[in-house]
């Protein structure tokens, strides 16, 4: 017999940016078969750059599509970045967990608060850099940002700290092996859980006599 | 800058005889730091056997002693068995956690349940057998047990079955090593929940800037 649990769960990786969120996304989908853990691919109204595919890297649609899918409910949560639009499509979540796929979502911390109003069901977990220095220097040495932009992001992190209260796990990625080791850690525990689902388990063990 | 939590957790390692709950408390322990991690150890009123010693395998008491025990509010759970008295002593406990050290209880279900009265806050983990007929391989080739005495258990198991809903983690132990991943997965998760003392972690994070 199996360990618990056959359903999916949705993984709410987030924090400010320069966590290294990304990162841990990427390592601890590489390590994970497809049919176990998938990434949520987002839906975006903006053009696909060289070697993005639909339906891999995005779900490309127009602006009218999007507009249709925030009218009937269709988005965990959505958001306009330099005039494009990027939210993440319920149904496509949905279909991945019924399936038995846990589905991993990389967001920032104001795009978890809103999946948390629509799946409270979701696993959230808050990677946090060890220092506001190191954040300070990892922001600087990505060399894409001026430093006013860096100090709006320095202040704009501390303001939403308070806001870990509203998850479940905190991560402090200081050795990164360590941080995707932790969160592996995280999604096996959160499948051995008891949770209701428990009595279809006992009702087997009480048949087999 | 550490992982949030610094204080010890109580791991309560629970489920019928059978399960593997010992095999996998010394696996876990083998493989860990004792700073990080010890076993609980019981007070006992029986006579040390060869090479047992006060403090390591037991804490070897009288009986008025056990009973002062008792009367003091001293235990986390008592019980007697085959006229020996056994105990989880609390202080000893207590002191290891507050010392950062997590501990492990390895424990029959009944006595899991008057621990959780006594100390809510500890990680519940209920280890079940793959099958009932997996269980009754197991309790036979032991060898210990009369049929009559595996039947008792087998249907003791049953009824027992209805408490998982009080523990917080169920791990089916087939595979060993894979149980024993699990376990030590939430060992590492609970260490990364975001509790009461986040609040610190955050302030921490200010007072740099």
């Amino acid at each position: 017999m199996d360990q618990v649990k056959h359903t999916g769960k949705l993984f709410i990786i987030s924090g400010p940016s320069g966590a290294g969120k990304g990162t841990i996304c990427s390592r601890l989908l590489a390590d994970s078969d497809p049919e176990r853990m998938c990434l949520s691919v987002s839906m975006t109204t903006r053009a696909p750059r060289e070697g993005e595919e639909h339906g891999v890297h995005y779900y490309f649609v127009t602006k009218e599509e999007f507009q249709e899918t925030i009218a009937s409910g269709g988005f965990l949560e959505h958001a306009e970045v330099y005039g494009n639009c990027y939210g993440t499509p319920r149904e496509k979540v949905l279909e991945k967990l019924a399936a038995g796929t846990d589905v991993v979502l990389e967001i920032d911390i104001q795009g978890a608060l809103s999946v948390k109003k629509a799946y409270p069901d979701g696993i959230f977990i808050f990677i946090l850099p060890p220092s506001m220095s190191i954040l300070r220097k990892r922001l600087t040495g990505r060399g894409t940002d001026s430093m006013e932009v860096i100090d709006m992001r320095l202040s704009k992190t501390l303001e939403e700290l308070s806001y870990i209260e509203e998850y479940d796990y905190v991560v402090v990625n200081g050795e990164l092996e360590e941080a995707v080791s932790r969160v592996k850690a995280i999604t096996i525990a959160e499948h051995s859980r008891v949770t209701e689902n428990i009595h279809e388990l006992i009702e087997r063990y009480k048949e087999e006599i």
